[in-house]
């Protein structure tokens, strides 16, 4: 009964899950309770964006259940457009969380073989919205989930440069869900394709083979990525990117950390924010720094961060307390 | 960035408050912490029709703070459109909720004076819109909060009537508002520009002045405001109803209770609903009680229900347990 | 560094899951928090058992994992032998309940599919054990599971019959497991290995394919397993039997219920007790009655309950308050 | 650095406790976390009439550590004096409640021996103060602690008698204390210098040995005990009670229970308050039961209940909902 | 029917409210519950001179609802005495708390606007008893409140230097609630009237107007005011002071940080304790800081500490564990 | 029904408690609710010993009770052999534990005087089962409980001399039990029946009575105690120890404490393991204090940790996230 026709900022896809966790620092094998948080990397890049003002949608499946609908009813609560989701029947991948302290690690576990995510098909999505889109995103997450999947992301990314979209890819290497000799020829393929490309520092050396400093790494992925612009993050967030023409150092913001999970995508919406409102790569980078720290302040993996916060942020206003 | 023309099945218009209660059967004196519900007689019937299916928007003023971007948050989450509320500054009305046990009674104590809400103003919403709609939905609170609420209902009825919109009114008396002395006459008013008008048959005796059956009341309200249907609730939401023609006498589903609060509101969605799916009075009704009773069954004021299960229930198939 | 030689009064095998359930009567599509529970149909017979000072073990494969480890945990708890299980790589089942309130349903969604446990192998488990064992406990969930575990069933009560063990088998239709048309052949082969068949008298109903008296049904099924003993149990677990001499006719004890989920389970334990202990038929369901009323007062699937408490109320010495 | 003179209503002494139970039904067995109430026969009578309007004094030993203080903030916080309190080293008597559910008894484990409580002397508290107190309330719980508490409930009869106060003395049997055999030569002792004992009927039955009317119970009693006003609790504290001259039977309120305990202790004290007030018996019984009723609503061994509430349900005015 | 005359060692009036903040980091715009706590700068004050043994009342009025009752009951709880509190018709004033974590701040959100407190008036409170106590200490909270709040102070000064009291002033500027352009002339009438006039130093750079060392500003400040004591606090509560012929300078205690608010109304409890026990203002400066320091190790506005820890980190006695 | 013939790495003999302390930071003063955990020096190394692997029993005595039960079942969640305990009337010893924060301490209140426990007889347990196991380990607290407890702890020696069982001795002098003069000579005599010896250094220093540098201290407690080798644990469990031919000093970890209690048991458990897997004093010495740092990253006294955590921070191993 509606008929609609959005302008997209940013459209995005991939598999959100319920990430299950014991409270505090309890251990899963003594637990009672799990804190239930929505948790995935594309769809945590979609909110954070979404909080700060542009029009997002995210696209996956997800199972017609009171899981998959706490998904979609979680992401329309912070105004990300759902309307593409495919509903079908299977289950919702999870994941574990037993938050460590130093010196025992925090732990993941995954639960996600098998999802009605894994399960996308190229066919799932309404690929002719991407021309009423500015900007795609992808992860190295979703190729890495099934065949379908990766033939969904070749999909995505053959309809985004018939759209003329531009297109970040994070790689976002997970040792859990594959090793880095299945991903690298993946990884490459994908990258190639994008005129943005995120990862880790420690990732970039892994796909490489060896250890270099920031400046050879980004400036030998820049040109084995087809001329991508690379961002390597680092510890807590820092960054380091090079263009083709210049090289950017950006320390990471000092951090009290209550929930380190997430703090990389939000890092990828400060920056494509900042990209896509103009600024420049310098600028957009010390914003997604910015957006990595203030992440990192709040529980759960969502950056559930005011567009005034990380300004006052960038601004050097903070306080203890304002009152 | 986003054009958007949508058409609305109903819209509604009224306030939206923190519903703040201590866990359990604790009393208020003694607390030390309050869980939080979101409601508001028209939002409620706004998400219980949403979920129902039915593109529904909401209109109100909330306070542009982390309170009022909760309530939008909430209401986005259930699909209800909020893109006509207006922020401005002011505080969040707030209710606080003892539960009791027989015999002693649950308590409400209203912290809703000078909210932004009843700030409200007639020129605040986009009346045009109404035009793209088929419904409005309006209650006895809203005139009662201020004199600008009192004007912006009467702008709402006036452009409803323009728009040749079907006009529902729940005359929702709140003895905590206003006397019936005050609310009388209001109530006269509102209700002789509605075709449907919804109260509990206690509220009616109130307002008549004398105890009477609920025939005898029905068909005097249908007489006494212009010829609506009159639509009378009664403990459990029960039905009665009058719509000129013929008497409806519709029993209230069992239920073991959760929280009975919100319990009106849901029979109202299911009544419009039913309405809107353009089927009987007597149909109508019956859906009502039902989407009432199983919102008995959930916590807050929000009937937290799907279509599958109202329809399970109106065909009596419910069942302990679903495994 | 430790040799032993355990007798055990029962062995049994079968899947155990986590049970996620949101507190209170919260809906899972809300849901901020999940409780954890422990449950499985034979765990829970084991469980049971083993607090009513039986020697206990039980045989399945487990996740090696934090979440594998504390299934192991729980039942070690609670004196269930666990040396026999098996551990490997995988995911843990587990399912989710929502608790319902009349007319609402409470709701059980499995995740299940491609657990630990469903990998089962006939060749898993130190089937010499069962020659110092004395009872064996299957149910109809685990030929549900996998082809491998309807192998591993089959090959327990090839064993149990070598070992001359007393074999009983509960049918614990699951429709979400399979259909009847499914399951009636595997219940029919496995029923008629074992001399104590147990089953809700409405899957009875639907597997004979007409509804008749429990004692037309239970002579029926007598007839069709092979002269087992037939336990049907009816509405809140009380029990009709035929042991093909005699008809007995249990009803339920009367109930405050706090959750019902693993009732019948209980109802298998204290009727399994008290044949260890040679007592009678009668005895023995009154015993699966009374066990059963207990659990329900407890949260969670296990009948966390004392034999001095079993013995209080087979005694009807139970009162509001012992101070 | 204060000189005050205060009149009292009422003065009593005791022991206070932590009552530590697990939440909802679960069992201590397998408890993770206990909830702390704080309750004593005679500190709950105190709290009652308190809260009643009533200037009510409480004298006990407690525990010079944060539990102790615990009590003696949480008796401050509802205005009764314990400025008479004595302090010292020890320990602070407990008791653990772990909540049943038809048919699962509600237990009650005292951990009570040796308490800082238990070691109070005739000495320790200013009896001068009786003479400006109108009334002493005592219960059969003190004088089972230890013999000096046997003989400081001696020695506060004694000055009662001086101050020629009224005394009003609840038997409060409790079986895990000690025998009937041990409590009734110090139950007829203590009884025979009041002018009110209350105590169930069941204990009285207990007493004297025999299964007798309410009418043939009260009137044994009334002479057995020196012509005191005999009053007996039945189940869900109805009343029946005897003054020499005339019976009378007041029933219970109908209830939906939240927590039992304390229900006698409200008893008590609704019925003192009418007395204090210059009610009749029959009016002061039928405050006792309401008091009780309202008690049983509440969680925790405390009647947190208003004189307002009181009040209403005596004139049969209570609702659903309160809005 | 009690007569009372106490001799307090100080009085105070002003707001409190319920202090309502999501557990952990929880945002407000995502939460479920609130924890409450009871905070008022004047309240807070008093609690914890009350617990370090001093007789202090706090006047003020509150709302006759429960909400107002628990206040009382709060503050009654730790022995101050509220029978000069002031019970009318009205709502209870509020705040929200988020607690940040760097770099997010901590934000506070007033809803005080048209509480009950804000109403007080000149005659509220009984004058007379002024003439028992020693001490009066005002904030500049309550003048910015309303006008007849401002009118109540002017009052409450006057009535004190009838009485001979001591009064202290602690400047307490809270920007939500005021500009300083409104702030500083009322600041200067009634610092003028006390002989100790407490500010945060950032305060007094913002009244002042420009940016100068403490020893500046004291001197400045005490001489503008009258010839006050002027003690100004620094980051985490480290403090400076000027009597008119020494200058004092404290540093904080090293504290590893729970709850920060609430800490300088420690410090004035701490500072004020001394003086009235005749210490030096060396002395009680340090008094202050560790009160201060004490305070933000504990959750809630009130310094929930003991005589007996303050003393041992007065001695420096502090351990990790005392077992 | 079970025969059973089992070889035990280790025997240890003591008290387990109930530690019961409110959540976070929260003082027992105002405490609502408390958490339960689980501890005794000697049943937190047996647990952490079961956990790398070790066949462990403990002994004591337990009521027979709810609460006795909760702790053997907790031991045998673990895999520790609880078929010595002794089951008795009585109580349950417990403890309060109040959570600092610098500079407020951590309180420990004990209440376990006339434990169960305490009541331990030289007869109670099944000394022939020395003869199936290698090591026996004592602590100095059960001779602080009670007569009978030193009695039971000097027939341990006895039997573990007669058995041939290497013998280990912490201290764990605990001021709140009893003073190191009365400690010293039964510290003396037992001590010198051991071959392993653990001791805080500051307690070494205390029972020396001077203060002297580890090496000292070590050499002369050697001597003293007839040759053992000792072992002082300093802050944060770092250790130095000395086996009458060489010094070893090893550093504490670094770790981020949640929750310290338990980290010296922790540490006796590590150092005894590799000591019983054959590896040097060195080793074990670095093994006991990576165990007490993980510890002191997880809550409640009991080092839930595992082999392979422990093996990954020996191997320095261990990041952040393992995802």
């Amino acid at each position: 009964m509606s008929s609609t026709v959005t302008t997209y900022d940013l459209i995005t896809l991939g598999e959100t899950m319920w990430r299950l966790s014991p409270p505090g620092h309890e251990r899963l094998e003594a637990a009672r309770s799990l804190d239930i948080q929505v948790g995935g990397a594309e769809s945590n890049v979609a909110i954070a964006l979404a909080r700060l003002g542009k029009t997002v949608a995210w696209w996956s499946r997800l199972p017609d259940s009171p899981l998959g609908r706490h998904i979609a009813n979680t992401l329309r609560t912070y105004q990300v457009d759902v309307s593409g989701v495919r509903w079908s029947e299977g289950r919702l991948g999870t994941y574990y969380v037993e938050f460590g302290s130093a010196p025992r690690s925090t732990q993941v576990i995954y639960d996600r073989a098998d999802s009605t995510a894994s399960q996308m098909q190229p066919d799932d999505f309404p690929w002719s919205q991407l021309r009423q889109a500015r900007w795609l995103h992808l992860t190295g997450i979703t190729p890495a989930l099934s065949v379908s999947c990766l033939q969904t992301t070749r999909r995505a990314l053959l309809e985004a440069r018939r759209a003329e979209l531009v297109v970040s890819f994070d790689l976002n290497y997970r040792a859990r869900l594959w090793s880095m000799e299945q991903a690298r020829p993946v990884f490459d393929e994908l990258a190639s394709h994008a005129s943005l490309v995120i990862t880790a520092a420690r990732d970039a050396r892994h796909l490489l083979g060896y250890d270099e400093s920031p400046t050879i790494l980004a400036r030998t992925l820049h040109e084995r990525w087809n001329g991508a612009t690379v961002v390597l993050t680092t510890g807590d967030e820092g960054a380091f990117a090079y263009d083709g023409s210049n090289f950017y150092d950006v320390p990471a913001f000092p951090v009290h950390i209550v929930d380190r999970i997430g703090a990389g995508d939000a890092f990828d919406a400060g920056l494509i924010c900042a990209l896509l409102d103009g600024k420049s790569l310098a600028e957009a980078l010390r914003q997604g720094t910015a957006l990595a720290a203030l992440k990192m302040t709040v529980p759960g993996d969502i950056a559930l961060v005011s567009r005034d916060e990380l300004d006052r942020l960038l601004q050097n206003k903070t306080t203890g307390v304002l009152r």
